[in-house]
């Protein structure tokens, strides 16, 4: 395909990006990707300060020139540091979730580091463009883990925000093939964040017991739960479970925050723990159901070529 | 565009169906649809069956020889008295939701009469297959009113039904545009259900006061409740407000069937009370937000015209 303002941006060969994700997108997959042409993020969310060094410091060394990034979720209680680290580090892109792009998007250009943010409304891509933000990421309701209160489903949700702002625009949510891939494209996008695709990979730091359960869900099987804390859409397994239990009876936020406890991400996703951890997982999964684990350069390679065969299919059908 | 399987099997110009929805899908929308190029349908779930035969007469002598049909929701109490009016009133085409598409396929075919069933998943779509229909109709989460459980989205449910059948497939749920037409058809697809978009035209039996509150909701504004009866997607409104509470609050499923009552959405939708009715629309009406009413045929040239032009920008950007 042709260069586009997501390829350009950020000097890349696909525009495919691997969302930085927590407990799964160390420098292993975020390398996987970035080599494979692709852009790679070291997910920021699930690291000590120390590690983060340590990851973007492999990362970088693995991919030799070439670009990656840092997501980082904003509401992350040590962000300062975090923030001070992508810069010493001279990380080229950070893509900001789950807060304001004003705060940081100026700090970061005066350091030469280019931004992207995550929004699930067109609300907030008008907020990026005004903070000016180097692109913005349209996350729908099908994504995996935390999610917007709207709801918005991706096949909505792009096209609202790209009559929203003229920033290039990445979907995400969904996306887990070349055929999704090129309807993002259809409804404005010119880039895609792969998520659940990328977290089973074999470069993934996800347990394998977490990738075995997650390439065996069945449609339906995902559920958006913890409305009334932050929405996440969750794998099954015991503790989603009593998730569901405690919501259909009414719980509160404080009672299902305390059912939620801390650390239960790493439990699930890290540690593999399917009974106690929280297993966050987009509706996509259902798509890979009874696959192996690959490597991210074959997802990468299958997105390209199943995309390339899908615009032939719709340009044979229609000319 | 060339003609595909949907148009070839219903004889129609465009593989757009305009949605049989309660309260809204008259004779008068069926027949503007079916006349534009598209596959009008008539809404009989808000029909007494003799309303039912004078709106199927109306639009047979509307369409002048085009092709029609009727959208029958299985779980309809007086389903055989309306599958015999059907049949004697010579409806060329019938869609089916709601229920096994086992019991009436048969039937329908020996009086000739082609079928197509809606479904939320891959395991439905495969029974319609086995059960001889002719089409399949796969529709995601941002539909307007009755939903699957699965909440699975069209981005995600369309490619599952593609792989689950080789019948003809027809996507449903967030499609108002050209751009997510081409989209669905990335997806899979062949061909669209549009609802909200013809829920909203001059044609459509909807109060004015319907048609002007859901031209004036934003992202976000619709949500699907009613999940311990049977999952719907409601436009804002007191009635609406009135669930919310009572399943945050943990309401059983007897105690939602009281509060629902009956009658809801002919109050709603077709008697313009925002108050005390159900508002059953979907996610797409936001994409149509501060827009007037127009003529569905407006609606049907403005889909081709736009997905033409997104075909032209997918092809010119790719090669």
């Amino acid at each position: 395909m042709r260069d586009n303002r997501i390829t350009e941006l950020f000097n890349i060969e696909h525009p495919i990006v691997a969302g930085g994700m927590v407990w799964v997108s160390g420098w292993r997959l975020a390398a996987a990707v970035t080599n494979a042409g692709g852009l790679g993020l070291i997910g920021a969310g699930s690291m000590h300060p120390d590690t983060l060094r340590e990851h973007i410091a492999r990362c970088r060394e693995a991919v030799a020139g070439k670009t990656f990034g840092v997501n980082v979720p904003l509401m992350y209680p040590e962000i300062e540091t975090i923030m001070n680290i992508i810069a010493e580090e001279h990380v080229p892109v950070v893509f900001t979730s789950a807060g304001s792009p004003k705060k940081w998007t100026g700090w970061l250009h005066d350091r030469g580091i280019k931004v992207a943010h995550v929004v699930s409304s067109s609300l907030f891509a008008a907020k990026c463009e005004a903070a000016g933000v180097d692109a913005v990421v349209a996350e729908g309701f099908e994504a995996g883990g935390h999610n917007g209160r709207e709801e918005t489903t991706t096949m909505c949700l792009v096209p609202a925000v790209r009559r929203a702002t003229s920033l290039p625009l990445i979907a995400a949510g969904g996306i887990a093939t070349g055929e999704a891939w090129l309807a993002a494209e259809a409804l404005g996008a010119e880039g895609v964040q792969v998520g659940t695709r990328f977290a089973l990979t074999v470069e993934s730091s996800a347990s394998d017991e977490f990738k075995r359960h997650c390439l065996n869900l069945g449609e339906g099987d995902t559920k958006l739960l913890l409305k009334k804390l932050s929405p996440t859409r969750l794998a099954p397994g015991a503790f989603r479970d009593a998730v569901e239990a405690a919501e259909a009876a009414g719980a509160s936020a404080d009672e299902l925050r305390e059912l939620l406890g801390r650390g239960r991400a790493k439990q699930g996703i890290f540690e593999g723990n399917l009974d106690e951890g929280e297993l966050e997982i987009g509706q996509a999964a259902a798509l890979l159901r009874g696959t192996e684990p690959v490597s991210a350069a074959t997802v990468v390679a299958d997105l390209v070529a199943t995309r390339r065969d899908a615009l032939n299919r719709l340009t044979i059908c229609n000319h």
